[in-house]
């Protein structure tokens, strides 16, 4: 089976949709601020994509864009004015940051209640100690993916492969709050194959194209590939390698798997930040 | 071989010993705050031996009681002097908390800086997100005893049972850190028993009793006991069936393996509060 993104986001929007008209019979005007790095094209292809699914909820969203020469302090001073302002639900900090900006400590200023991208450690933290708190998007996508096709996690063994900050870790944190069995792997696990062969979801999550061959899957495993590569010819791809996609039970897709649901995260994750600000 | 943390922590104090010493000699006075629910029985004798490592390595503590009639203000007030006073380095708050007590705001309150025992979201978070941090002491513990007897954790397969916020959990994102390949067990895990003999490691961290017996080890296996315990007769035991102990590798005994480090890692903790504050 092919785990369809797309198809998942068609109908999680209409959810959505329900969701946030329910906010505006309540007089709540749910509004978003973005901070954006130099505007380059692949931070525009994701804006707009953002800029689509908020206007269809109803979403408003303010942009502001980073410059070249900006410090710390002065990212700091924006998310301090978008943080103090009570019309603002959300705020989101695309990346890459400006060089010379400690993004630690700009991450760290955020208001954990606004943090709609989870990036705030208080936001990981709260995930780590099982409360709840805005997880990273795509680490969102991932579960919202799995939970729309069914897929039950109670007790499943999963491998999560990667251990990124945004990606992995909180991915393994979402999943064990499920009840599946979590196994992290990373560079320097052993017999990698071995763990992903035996388990029945592997969340691929490296970065590297054609990483996940045959010999990690069996005919029962799932597949969920998190991975953004490019193929020699320019066109985007997958860790996995499209040959597993005939012995898999089930596979996402990349593209049109994970990646057309993080929008689709955001917009729940800003719905519960503004359950928390209420 | 026996894991034992008394051997351990008797030479670990002496590197401490020395540690403190140099901030002395920099005229740096260390001081910890802990803030102590009613008197009991349990808190008491804990508070002996912390008081003891204090005395030893020239540690000023200072001690707070809490009421029974207090509430989270009451909470929020205190903690909130102990983290402006720039002489503390160091806050550690002591369970069970009076009842009515909102424990997650108190621990948020905490500054993460002076946060010894790693229970401030923010010191779980930059665990989750790699970055340097304070860890729960038990957690600490558990690494500095497998380091104390040169347990190589690169690319070893441990198997943390339990997700406790304060032990597995955080055990967990040190182990990874140390770059162990980690599978983190529950209650809903499916074949438990097979996930502990096939891992290097075993962390048991689930609080019963006798409840790992031989079938979960082999004469390969290395078992850290984190459970506190007490038989029928009072006296405290951990999670490992007795007989295990001469299949195994390696174990760590309860009374006497993680237990003794917990306030080493304590005061290690309370080190690196400092060298945050400075």
């Amino acid at each position: 089976m092919i785990l369809d993104g797309r198809r998942a986001a068609e109908v999680l929007k209409q959810n959505l949709i329900s969701e946030f008209a329910y906010l505006k019979e309540n007089d709540i005007k749910p509004k978003m601020a973005i901070v954006l790095p130099l505007s380059n094209d692949a931070s525009f292809s994701y804006l707009k994509a953002r800029r689509k699914i908020a206007e269809l909820l109803g979403v408003e969203i303010v942009e502001f864009y980073g410059q070249e020469d900006y410090s710390t302090s002065d990212y700091l001073d924006i998310i301090q004015k978008l943080n103090d302002d009570k019309s603002i639900h959300g705020i989101m900090l695309d990346r890459p940051f400006p060089k010379n900006i400690d993004e630690d400590q700009v991450y760290q200023a955020l208001d954990y209640r606004k943090d709609v991208d989870g990036c705030n450690p208080i936001s990981a933290g709260l995930l780590l100690q099982g409360k709840p708190s805005l997880a990273p998007s795509t680490a969102r996508a991932i579960l919202e993916l799995m939970k729309f096709y069914g897929i039950n996690l109670l007790g499943k063994n999963v491998t999560v492969v990667g251990r990124s900050r945004t990606v992995g870790m909180p991915t393994a944190q979402l999943l064990i709050k499920e009840n599946s069995t979590v196994t992290i792997c990373h560079s320097k696990t052993m017999n990698l194959a071995d763990k992903c062969m035996t388990a029945d979801i592997i969340i691929a999550a490296i970065g590297k194209r054609d990483f996940f061959t045959p010999e990690f899957v069996t005919s029962k495993s799932i597949i969920i590939d998190v991975g953004i590569n490019y193929d020699d010819l320019g066109k985007m791809c997958g860790d996995v390698r499209k040959d597993v996609y005939d012995i898999v039970d089930s596979y996402s897709p990349v593209p049109g798997g994970v990646g057309p649901l993080t929008n689709v995260a955001l917009m729940y994750n800003l719905l519960d930040a503004i359950s928390k600000q209420k």
